[in-house]
């Protein structure tokens, strides 16, 4: 992964983005591995730093993020994924981890504002 | 800053989006007078980890970044930022600071896909 700049951790932070609906979904860290995996099975990978090791996102909830593309900022030390998610990013079943706000707004975070879209290839398909 | 877990450098990392676009813009990192800060003048602050000072986003280019929002994650220790920017948010002069991609996809980071109507809103205005 020439370009990246890991920390100190061997660490970058990884924004997932959905690709359509442009929601941000989670913000995760990779390690070089992982980052690596990422790029070759076009799913994300990450690693968990509480439990200090690789994390297929979805290998056990079925969850996983197709990975559309993989980009990174003007210093090299964030990367950007943009995502086809399979099913909610969060843990806690929301859509995006990013559910609550400071400001005291009680806009909700929208689901995927496209999944209707989804939905209706899905039926047409079959 | 009730909710808010900062690291043990007292720093959290913020994902600041175009709440419009929708376009990532910039990953930076906030300490907590940064994020009162943000909250109170409705621009961003930001921490600057390499001049270790707090850093008023387009105080010396003009640049500067409407707050809209500030959400936080289902663990508390990453906070996304929706801002609706007065100009570039790359020190490059670029849209947002994730112009490269890792897969060498050949697509170009979209500019503002909604600037047009903006232009559009001020030429009304006048």
């Amino acid at each position: 992964m020439k370009p990246i700049r890991f920390d100190k951790d061997g660490l970058v932070p990884a924004i997932v983005q959905d690709a359509n609906s442009k929601t941000v979904l989670t913000l995760a860290y990779m390690n070089e591995e992982s980052l690596q995996k990422t790029m070759e099975t076009k799913e994300t990978w990450f690693y968990s730093r509480s439990r200090q090791q690789l994390w297929h996102k979805g290998e056990t909830s079925g969850n996983t993020q197709h990975v559309v593309d993989v980009r990174y900022d003007c210093d090299q030390d964030a990367v950007l994924v943009l995502v086809e998610p399979k099913g909610p990013a969060c843990h806690t079943g929301a859509y995006s981890c990013f559910s609550q706000s400071l400001t005291g707004s009680t806009s909700k975070v929208e689901g995927d504002r496209f999944q209707i879209l989804n939905d209706l290839e899905e039926t047409i398909a079959k």
